[in-house]
């Protein structure tokens, strides 16, 4: 479960107190015989209706004022697929996406239509309706802190618009090769005090080895109208995929961040893929920087910010399931909770990168105790065990737990 | 230059002149020194105000009679990428697609937002007009062909569901597992008779050896509302990369078809990855058969159908660029056109599966003369050369020109 971002300490229990809940609740459908696709809706639900995270209610205000939300959802046992995007008016985005993907699987509509496995705008919301999903007025998932922070962002925009006018005057016949003058940086919409956290996600692992994956988000504060993100992107937002045979993992991976940095580079689907080598640590550190980070999809970035949570595992036979659960982060915080079925309570862990400015690239790499009750643990290899925390600096930074 | 579907007779030669005209305008950028870019967008322009083609004016109308477009282009330089999906109102989606990639590059927005590289729906007509792209009514992008489709294929889902509705009622108690029935097929929205022609695509390059592709799609006949297909899906749709190396390729792509399909295998980034081995005809073959007709992610459809365009090439040195141009569809017939800057005019051709029932998976693939100056071609390599039409049947299936 994750949420990368910033996250003020004055938040952060609040923000702990829903991750672990949310845990909680994947857990329960997993003891009571559910699948991983359920549990992981289970997870998502309750994330999205916290007025803490970005997602669902509580989501950022766009430039209009209003919620427009992404969310999709992955089946590693079918691959099937489903997703929302600018979705208006609907109180859990995750369960348009879950019910798209259910449609899916029940094959051609009438006349032989496919049926759509992305829907966006006022389409989806009219979608959902007529799949029995109720409507929910925008104003109920709207909250005192969204509503504050979109006014907050507003001043913030027309000083940093008038500021940029003003140099532009002044600096007339002085413009760069575009034409333009770059932004000022202190207007950064993304900062201390206005707690823009973002995308929400989760993996689960079930009894019989499926892993599903989910993310659902309100977006980037004061985006435009319409623009979708990540979470909405197939490959992008989240990953799930079974292992096609004994020696291949299983693999389950949810992102957070800059919505358009994590669609160009893929970066469900990469880590997905590079965690088919041995060493997860390393996978999961090595996909980060070549294939996030050092991206050539993101040459021209200055400041790449994105998280993810990554859930993997092997079965050695039908007894034995093996799970990694690691994440990694630039932003400079994420907050993480992990629990088994198991365990009486789920783990929860705000990581901050302490660092002179948000933007220097930061790295860290970690992974938990298995996720996975003991029991079906017999074969656990000690090689594949991480219960150690490690760091990866990538600089002079330091990441600690809160 | 490709549209997969099928194409009648009768709309044979109208659909040739269109592609031969895109073909032109595109050449006409580049003698006139514009980069792919510009030339990738100036074919699809030509093909969206075409009233014979599926994407702007001409669209399929949606279950709302209403016309919805996907389009999207992306830079294989910059690897920058633009696209919009359940566009209505604007004439032609490309061009706001191709404005969003060019705002991207002119980095961050007031108060350091990230620009959106992919709108949908009311947010992405109201971007396009505040930047400066007029809005267009619908009524003059809807043709009569596409208003006496939506009027034919409305009666046939009512027929349709009518049957199924009857049927249902008839084998009450003998439902199969998903407690529904297999719609009819003979209802089909592709057919014969109402000529769905699908997203049309171009790929390009240009005398600096960079590469570009764009495509633009009215999306399936009787779609829901909202509904987003591979045309605005980042490496689904189209896919450009310029090479990275001397010994890799640069490769191009573009793709139609069903866009579900081709969202869920990401057929155009994975088209393009494959390319990078040595035979082409080989790699492309490969392709469709691994990562499309025989693909994981597709293992529940008896229906496979897309079409996809191929170009890549590798510079030996700065004098000559090598350059393939190749093709490959499941669908029963897809258009192709392909132009050099040194031709006076563009070959076009439809290829027609002969197969008894449309939905039996064919293969065809073929290279053409590659399609740069010859003066540029010096170091051109025998082995890469392939003027000779190859078949590859996977049956029966006989592909011919018409």
């Amino acid at each position: 479960l994750s949420g990368a971002g910033y996250h003020s300490e004055s938040k952060a229990r609040e923000y702990k107190q829903v991750c672990k809940r949310a845990c909680l609740k994947a857990v329960d459908r997993l003891r009571a015989g559910g699948l991983a696709l359920e549990a992981v809706t289970a997870a998502l639900l309750e994330l999205e209706d916290s007025p803490f995270t970005n997602a669902g209610t509580g989501s950022n205000l766009n430039l209009a004022g209003e919620i427009e939300c992404d969310a999709s959802i992955m089946d590693g046992k079918s691959l099937n697929y489903g997703a929302v995007g600018a979705l208006s008016g609907i109180k859990n985005p995750v369960l348009v996406a879950r019910r798209l993907l259910s449609e899916t699987q029940k094959g051609k509509l009438s006349a032989g239509r496919i049926p759509p496995c992305f829907l966006v705008g006022k389409g989806a919301e009219q979608w959902a309706v007529s799949h029995g999903i109720p409507a929910c007025p925008t104003e109920k998932m709207t909250t005192k802190f969204s509503l504050s922070g979109y006014k907050r962002n507003k001043r913030k925009m027309e000083l940093a618009e008038q500021v940029e006018t003003k140099r532009r005057r002044q600096s007339c016949g002085r413009e760069n090769d575009f034409g333009l003058l770059k932004p000022v940086g202190e207007f950064m919409m993304e900062g201390k005090d206005n707690n823009c956290l973002d995308t929400v996600g989760a993996v689960v692992v079930d009894w019989e080895g499926n892993v599903a994956a989910a993310v659902s988000s309100g977006g980037l504060a004061m985006k435009h109208p319409g623009r979708v993100g990540q979470a909405a992107h197939f490959g992008c937002g989240c990953w799930a995929e079974n292992a096609r045979d004994i020696s291949s993992y299983s693999t389950a991976v949810s992102t957070s961040g800059s919505g358009e940095h994590l669609i160009r580079t893929m970066l469900a689907r990469e880590c997905s893929t590079a965690m088919q080598t041995e060493n997860a640590h390393q996978a999961l550190l090595d996909a980060m920087q070549k294939k996030f980070i050092g991206s050539p999809f993101l040459a021209g970035e200055d400041c790449v910010l994105g998280g993810v949570i990554v859930l993997r595992c092997c079965s050695e036979d039908m007894q034995a399931l093996l799970v990694e659960f690691l994440w990694s982060h630039t932003t400079e915080s994420m907050c993480v909770g992990y629990m088994s079925a198991q365990d009486s309570k789920a783990r929860v862990r705000i990581l901050v990168l302490k660092v002179s400015r948000v933007y220097e690239y930061c790295l860290s790499l970690q992974a938990s105790r298995p996720t996975f009750p003991d029991f079906l643990l017999e074969q656990w290899l000690d090689s594949h065990w991480r219960s150690k925390v490690e760091f990866v600096d990538s600089g002079k930074q330091v990441t600690e737990a809160m």
